[in-house]
This record gives C-alpha cells, sequence and structure tokens, in this order.
C-alpha cells in the first residue's frame, strides 16, 4: 500500500471519458478506455447474462454451424417459380427482405410488382396493375418464406424462371430469379415495355435455354466455383466478376452440347457474357441453401437470415423460428454515381445481405481489394472488416479460404450473443437503390445490419430458453 | 571529444562480422550491419563507377522508359507465322532464350524441334528429322530475333499459326504461338502422333476460327484486360486463369458472329475454355511488344529480354543493341509435383520471363497471392517480392495497379546498374520442364535471374559509352 500511495499516480479510465479530463488536466497519466456496457441497455443485459455459458445454447449452435458446414448447394434446374417452388399460391408475388404490406412498401419494390403484374398478364398497364394492387387482389409473401431470395426488389412472379438449387446434404431446394442485367431493370422498380420485353425473353428463351444446358450439363456444385471466385477477387456479393466468368466457363461446353437453335445459342451466352453480376443471383440462393440447413435447430443464436424490403431490416435466428426482427432500413451513405447522393437513395433494400449471412460478402472482403473502388475505403479497410466479423461470428468456414490472410477461413456464422456483446455490427457490402421506381442503381457502399435488430432477437431468445 | 571518450562504447560495425565479435565479447553495444561492396568484382564495380551519376544514361533511361510505357499491344490478328513473320527464311525454325547451336540444345528443345520438322513434312518421323537436324539442314534462330516470344521450348516452324500483336503507339509487331494445353505438348519436347495431330488441328482449325473471329471482333488492347486480371489474382505469368476467361469472354461473342461451322466453333470454344494458361501466349508477345519499344534507344541501362533456351540463361540491354550476356541456366528449386524433383528438372527455360521484364508475373506477385500455392511461399511473400523489386527498376507502370498495394502499380524496367549495386537479382515465376523430351512440366517455382548477367552488361555499358 505503501508504495502505491508512494508511486506516482497512473490511471486507467474505462467507460466515460468525463472521468479522464481531470486527471489528465492534473498532470497524472491516464489511459482512457473506450468502452461502453453490453447492450447498452439493461433488459437486453440482462437478457444477455441469461444466454452466456450456456451448454444448451452452445451445443445448439455447434450443431447449427455444423448443418451450414456441411450444405453442399448444387445447381440442379431453371423452372418457372409456380412450378419449381413448392406451395406457392396463386396470384402470388414475392419479394425481398422481411413481409410488408402493399401500401407500405417503398416505391421501387411497388414499380417492380406492378411490372410483374403487366409481365404475368394480370394487367395490361401500369394504371390497371394499380387498381388491382390497391384493390388487394395479389397476395404478397418474403422471398424467404418459399426458399427464395431475391436482390433488391427480388420480386418473383409465378411465370419467372427461377435457379433451382439443391443442398445435396440435407435434400432441401432454394431459389432465386435470373439477374437482368444493369440499367432499366424490374428489381429496381423499372416496369417500361422494354424491361417487360426482357422478361418475357428471359422466360421464353433463356429460361428454357438454361434447363436444356443444365439437363446436359448434370449437377453443379456452387461452393467450390465460388471459393475459386474468392481466390480471383471476388466477395461473391458485390463483385462476381470472376464467379460469373467461371460460371460461363462451366455452362458453355454444355449449351454448345445442348442442341440450342444457333441464334437462341448466340443470344444466350452474349446476354450471359455481358453481366458481371450474373452469378450473384447463384451465390444468394447458394448461400439461403447453407443457412437454410442451420435454420430450425432449437435453442441456437446463430443469425440465418438477414433482409431488407426498403423500408425494414429484418434478421431471423436459428432458434426461433419463422419470426423477423425488425427496425427501419438504414440509408447507405456509400459511394454514389455522378449526380447522386444520398438524399436519392432507398433506404436499404434486398436479399442479398443473405452472403453476408453466411460469410462472404463483406465478410470475405479480405479476399476482394478491388471492390475498394467500387464500395470505398482502402485494400486494408477490406482486410480490417473480414478480421472485425471473427469477433462475433461461431467459428469459420474451411469452403471458403481467402488468399490475403495466407489462406485463413472466412468468419461465418454470426452470432446474436457476440454481436450484443461487442457492440460490433455484422458489416454489409450492398448495392445502392434510387428512392424512385425504375432509376436504378446510384451508388454502392459498406453499411452495417442494425444493432437494434440484434437487441430484440436476444430479448426473444432468453425469453424462449426460460419457458 | 570528451564527452565521445568518456561515453559508453556503441559500435555500427559494417561488413565483415568478425570485426564484430571481439567488440561484443567485451560486452559493448554493437550493431552488425551485413554489406558488401556492390558488384564483389572489382572490375564490375569500377565499371558501374563509371555508369553512376550519367545525366547521358539518366536520360537516355528516361526516353527508353516513356517508350516502354506509351507502348500499346494489341491484338490484331492470327496467321501462319511464314506469312506473318516479316524476313523469316526458309527453313527455319525458332527457338526460346539467345542463340545455340542444335548440337548443345537440352533434349525438351530438340524434341520439340524434332516434332516440328515432322509438322512440317521435313521428315516422316523422329528418325529422319534427326538425321536432317543433325546434317545441318535446318536453320535455327532465337525467336527474340524477329520479334517473337514462345514458352518453354518456344518453338516457332513456318506453318505454324501465330498471334499477331501492334504496338499501336509504335507500329511495330511481336508474336508468340497458340497454347497448346498441358499435358503431352510440343513444347515440353513432346513429338508423338498426338501432339503433332493436335498442332495440325491448331494450324487448320483454331487459327483461321481466331482469324475470322479477330476479323470480326477488331483490334484488341491487351493492356486493359492484363489490368484487370491482375485485380483478379493473376500475375499474368503462372496465373493466367483470369485473363484466360476475360479473353474467352471478348472473344465469344465474335466468335458468335464470325459464321464458324457450329463443330468448329465448338471445339475451338471448348479448347480455349479448357486452358487456364490460354492467355499465356498473348501476355508474352505483349510484353515483348513494351520492351521492343524500350530497346534500341542509345545509351540506357535498362533491360529488355531476359530468357532461357534451357542450357543458358541471357539478357539483352536497351543501349547494347542485339548482344546476349549469358551464363549457364540455374536449376529451379520450387513446388514438384508428386515423383519428381530437382534431380528431375531441366535448367531454367522459355522466353516467359519477358513478363518479368515488363513489370508483371513476379514483379506483379503481390496481386497474385494464390499463385504462392504453385509456386511456394505466402502471401506477404508474394508481397515482399515486388516491394523488393522495386530497389532495382527505373519506374512504376501506372497501366498495372496492384490492388494488395492499394493499387500502387507495379515495378518495372530492371536497371542494370541497380542490379549490380544492390546485389538484388530480379525475381521470376517459372515453370519447370522434365529434362527429359516429352514428359511435361514436373513443377513451378521461384528462382532469380543470375546476377553474371547483369555484371557483363556492366562491363559492356561501361565499354560501349566510355568509347
Amino acid at each position: 500500500m505503501t508504495s502505491l500511495f508512494g508511486a506516482d499516480l497512473a490511471v486507467i479510465n474505462v467507460g466515460l471519458s468525463e472521468f479522464a479530463a481531470p486527471i489528465a488536466a492534473a498532470e497524472a497519466q491516464v489511459l482512457d478506455i473506450a468502452w461502453t456496457p453490453p447492450a447498452g441497455d439493461e433488459t437486453v443485459a440482462r437478457a444477455l447474462a441469461r444466454l452466456v455459458n450456456r451448454p444448451d445454447v452452445e451445443a445448439a449452435n455447434a450443431t447449427a454451424f455444423a448443418r451450414y458446414l456441411a450444405a453442399q448447394p448444387t445447381l440442379v434446374g431453371v423452372a418457372a417459380a409456380a412450378d419449381a417452388i413448392a406451395g406457392l399460391p396463386d396470384r402470388t408475388i414475392l419479394h425481398a427482405g422481411p413481409p410488408i404490406e402493399w401500401r407500405n412498401m417503398c416505391a421501387p419494390v411497388q414499380g417492380a410488382i406492378i411490372g410483374a403484374c403487366i409481365f404475368e398478364g394480370w394487367a395490361d398497364g401500369p394504371e390497371a396493375a394499380q387498381k388491382i394492387l390497391d384493390a388487394g387482389e395479389i397476395s404478397f409473401s418474403p422471398c424467404h418464406h418459399y426458399g427464395a431470395v431475391g436482390p433488391m426488389a427480388g420480386i418473383i412472379s409465378p411465370s419467372m424462371p427461377v435457379w433451382i438449387i439443391e443442398d445435396a446434404a440435407h435434400g432441401t431446394r432454394t431459389y432465386s430469379n435470373l439477374n437482368e442485367g444493369l440499367g432499366k431493370v424490374l428489381r429496381f422498380g423499372a416496369n417500361t415495355p422494354d424491361v417487360i420485353d426482357r422478361l418475357r425473353w428471359m422466360q421464353q428463351v433463356l429460361g428454357p435455354a438454361l434447363t436444356a444446358t443444365l439437363k446436359t450439363l448434370g449437377p453443379l456444385e456452387l461452393k467450390p466455383l465460388m471459393a475459386q471466385a474468392l481466390h480471383m477477387g471476388d466477395e461473391v456479393h458485390n463483385r462476381n466478376a470472376a464467379a460469373s466468368a467461371l460460371l460461363l466457363k462451366r455452362l458453355i461446353p454444355a449449351a454448345l452440347d445442348a442442341n440450342l437453335d444457333a441464334a437462341v445459342l448466340s443470344d444466350v451466352v452474349k446476354f450471359i457474357n455481358s453481366n458481371d453480376h450474373f452469378f450473384l443471383n447463384l451465390s444468394m440462393p447458394a448461400c439461403k441453401a447453407m443457412m437454410d440447413a442451420a435454420h430450425g435447430v432449437a435453442g441456437p443464436s446463430l443469425v440465418t437470415a438477414m433482409a431488407r424490403n426498403g423500408v425494414e431490416f429484418g434478421i431471423r435466428v436459428s432458434g426461433l423460428g419463422p419470426r423477423w426482427f425488425t427496425v427501419p432500413a438504414p440509408i447507405v451513405h456509400g459511394l454514389f454515381f455522378p449526380g447522386y447522393s444520398a438524399e436519392d437513395a432507398n433506404p436499404d433494400l434486398g436479399d442479398s445481405t443473405i452472403t453476408e449471412t453466411a460469410g462472404i460478402g463483406a465478410f470475405a472482403m479480405a479476399a476482394s481489394p478491388a471492390i475498394v473502388q467500387f464500395v470505398g475505403g482502402s485494400a486494408s479497410d477490406a482486410i480490417a472488416n473480414t478480421r472485425q466479423m471473427s469477433h462475433i461470428t461461431i467459428g469459420r468456414n474451411n469452403s471458403f479460404t481467402l488468399p490475403q490472410l495466407d489462406f485463413g477461413a472466412t468468419p461465418a456464422g454470426i452470432d446474436i450473443r457476440k454481436v450484443i456483446d461487442t457492440g460490433i455490427e455484422p458489416v454489409i457490402n450492398t448495392g445502392i437503390a434510387h428512392c424512385e421506381a425504375g432509376i436504378g442503381q446510384i451508388g454502392a457502399g459498406i453499411t452495417h445490419a442494425p444493432m437494434a435488430c440484434f437487441a430484440q432477437a436476444v430479448l426473444a431468445l432468453a425469453e424462449s430458453l426460460d419457458e
């Protein structure tokens, strides 16, 4: 004690920095540590305390994470949504993100739905479509409720061709629509005749050509292709240049052997060839298949979906069934294309955050230094993002190694407890949609899944385990 | 002085570490700096001293380097070597590396030349070919003497189709043969009927199909494609996976529009699609075009070629005309395929070191962490190799940025003076050929251009400038 009081004062101040200031003013040594209590809210903190150091939660997480790792998403075909997706009701349109009613949807999603009604022949133009939609004649459901995912508005209507992915390890299936390319497209809310014409071509030409090609090719495992793309600078969410090229290389020999009409072959190959994002709509249902494998295990704190409908951001947790935990979707402050700013941006939109949920996208950003030219930051930021995510994840996915980390595996399996405990929100790479229907992408950037979703989920999980 | 002698002894020892040992033994502080005089040879050191701080050499280097940077290698066509390469004499075969006589060539090169004689119809089998070759009926020249480059044996005979690259900035042309794929191939000395049949197919089907495709496509600038590949994990020497995919994506729309026979289209697309090294034979003449632009300027100390014929390693220097500075080619100690070791390896072989000469390949290895799985080392070694090369180069090439260095440009333009001054040999990524003809590639690794070539060149340059 004598030596303590005899020595110079050296203080470590944890938390409120106001306490450090007078010590520093008195010229004593003080190290100020930024710290806030986990959760920042007493109720959530108490719920979190009930969820940590619980062997049942750890065991459930281990089971769910092992199922995620074991999933083997395999492309098996292309068919009309109505034929492919079991139980899809008539006159139903699937959309991105958590559930939302027609009148509450954002403009790009409403625009895309109007386009889908015209495409399906339920209305002969935007006004007629608006009428049947306002009259409640069309039903809606999140894509996620039918094993599907879609980028941006994420609209899937019954006649649209969808990719069919089968998890060879667990036998379940997931789906996504086909990527339309950039520019004026349905997923950003455009519904003009050229957009509808392209959708009809995709339905009548591209879809059947892919069906025939995939019959010739046979089942195509997607994880090895995604792993290869991660070694070629993609993070397989907003950068799919390598993955799309690799997919084309897989499809081409089969397409050449599939006895397609020469003009069809030419059009289809050129369409795929011209779109560096074509693989996104395969990356997403592959990730959905991995997370569906982990969903529905009793008790775990593993996040199995993050998705946005342009109004709300929602997450689902393996141990909490079909429930969504939602908060208002944030505006992304990213890099905007010339002439646009955050004022033009729609709140965060699309199911594509299923990629981050599965440990790729921004979680694997270390593999993709070139993406910082698109979403902002430096190559070292990209590595830092990946490293930081290891603090909120259950493990690593050895199927997805990152050359820049000397082939260390990507962090995967977001644990709602760790998010609340560390205060680290899951990082997301995302495109930014214009808030008006049909203008399209106006930028891209890095955003985060809002903490409040995870707080709700921690409360719900604690409650469900206390029952 | 008093304070100096009063203070504790603190010594920095430069060079011979024997001087440091007794000081350390006397418990005085000593920092031992590893250093040897530049060149290691008094004659070379004196020659180097005459070459440094010379405005004429600096100005000549600036001119040569600017011409290298300005080069715009553009793929303009495919034609038979005899038609494409101006002045190529009859019954002449081009080979990799510096000049060498038939009887001194290594087995893989001799095997490839025997194959070329059969392919050309100059002999009806290996024995007949051997006879005309021993009788001196066939002439030889380095590819480099005709603006050409070829990987491994680098054999180009008159009927073989070659890529034609035009430097749009300076109007000169360079050439390379077409890549045959992996396995049993001419460039590793194989000359069995299947190898000759493939060469005939390349001559009769692939070549004309590419000629037609390129006519439809029009001129294709290669530097942007290579730059894109550097952002996708290639170093565009031993890893060309992205570049080959990007090339396929450029060629396909034109191939589909070129009115090719359906079976030809199918065979040609599948052939290109199946070979991740297909782009190597474009990367090389593109680099040759850049270095030829810098060659022949009076006075500079810039290296414009590094090449190996499997017996000798040689370099050429811009200011020293057609002369080669050669030493015995080293054995590469790399990663060997199962069942092979350095004992099976042919000494270093091929013109592909033109890529390192132009600042890509191992010089751009930071861009290609995934290549360490092929050539050995870690991702940080790859970055260190690139950084180290900046000590022996004249500048950086802003056409080739490296994401892992936060888009810093690749070091380029090897200066023979800096190599001698620093003792740093240029780093090279390379495939390793079996020392017997026709077995093929048995490994890959990292090697270095031998210092002694650069010492010879420094002596010659000093002599030429003193005249």
